[in-house]
């Protein structure tokens, strides 16, 4: 199964890919790696604001996560011509937007991870960080960045 | 226009790096990678401290970010015998010290970004993400890192 | 001496890895460069629970670095199949649960950047980031994350 028949089969529909709202562009190759820029989540076009412990639960925050995943697949996949040429997730970092109480960034993260594992398989398994963060830009409850190997 | 001719058109002059002020080294390169350390934002040689949204404005943020992104160019420098040696800037991660409701670590982040465009031309145009932190090492207002293609 | 003599006058035994309690895996390998997933501290083989400046005294904080440090060392030395495949730490980035006011995150990181260097030596010397963050998973006072450079 390829991955477009894979994401068909999540039915899930890769977004056009909004332009950088800053300085700077969704990824830069350097020889075999893709550093891809940080992606808010993101509702009906507009940041997913609020915060982890504050207004926004777990499972919210789970499905932000896995968003802003989709929302990097549409990145890969117009940037790199195809979703073909991803070789490897290498890194995931995930900044959880986080009340000084709530202490279960990695179950949020989960939602990237795991969109990421359904979509490539064992080529989606990735070394990870999640951490809390006091704010993201535009009030974003997550973001994520990535480092993938690409061919 | 080399890179030099840029930084005097801006009236740039290259500080001499300061020395890690803790068990670390300012870069270490990898293949045609060079990692480059956490700088904080200085102010006459001491750290640029205070937090964005209670008592730093955006404004003083953006100088600050671009004035820790002309530190970080004297690393490279200093590391490299000359910025010539810059390839391209890959992935910048700029930290921001974040009140609990400053939601604009992007217009911060476009101080750095915007500086490394001016020098370096379509090689600074790198990917990035920006966050807010709770507190960054002696109080300063942002903390950049970078990670440079080299030759 | 070999990495293993170090550890042993240093009187550290490797721990046995624990699995990621999440949806990753602990390291990526991408050619020379390995990827090493957050690693939060821990106190007999529970998170290390806390915040800086709140309960954790900077001494506290050292020592939890350094504990997360050399968990991720029984991290490489498991992934790897021995620490002689390390041929460099390039990169920490030192996640430190940060009370408001508390600014100095890197005496707290450089807990665990003197137990890189006191055991790979100059190999063991890294660019580094240490950042204040809001929350870490299970309330961990301290969280690790390496790149490596790996033969």
């Amino acid at each position: 199964m390829t991955v477009y028949e894979k994401l068909q089969e999540l039915k899930i529909e890769l977004p056009v890919p909004a332009a950088p709202v800053a300085a700077f562009v969704p990824t830069v190759r350097t020889g075999n790696l893709l550093f891809v820029s940080g992606h808010i989540a993101k509702r009906e076009g507009q940041s997913w604001a609020g915060q982890l412990g504050n207004g926004i639960s777990v499972d919210q925050g789970r499905k932000a996560a896995r968003s802003a995943a989709v929302d990097l697949l549409a990145t890969l996949h117009h940037e790199l011509g195809g979703l073909a040429h991803v070789k490897r997730i290498v890194k995931l970092l995930c900044f959880v937007n986080s009340a000084p109480q709530f202490t279960e960034q990695h179950l949020v993260a989960n939602g990237a991870s795991e969109l990421l594992q359904d979509v490539f398989g064992k080529d989606g398994l990735h070394a990870r960080s999640a951490i809390g963060v006091a704010q993201l830009p535009l009030g974003a409850c997550v973001e994520l960045e990535v480092v993938a190997e690409v061919a």
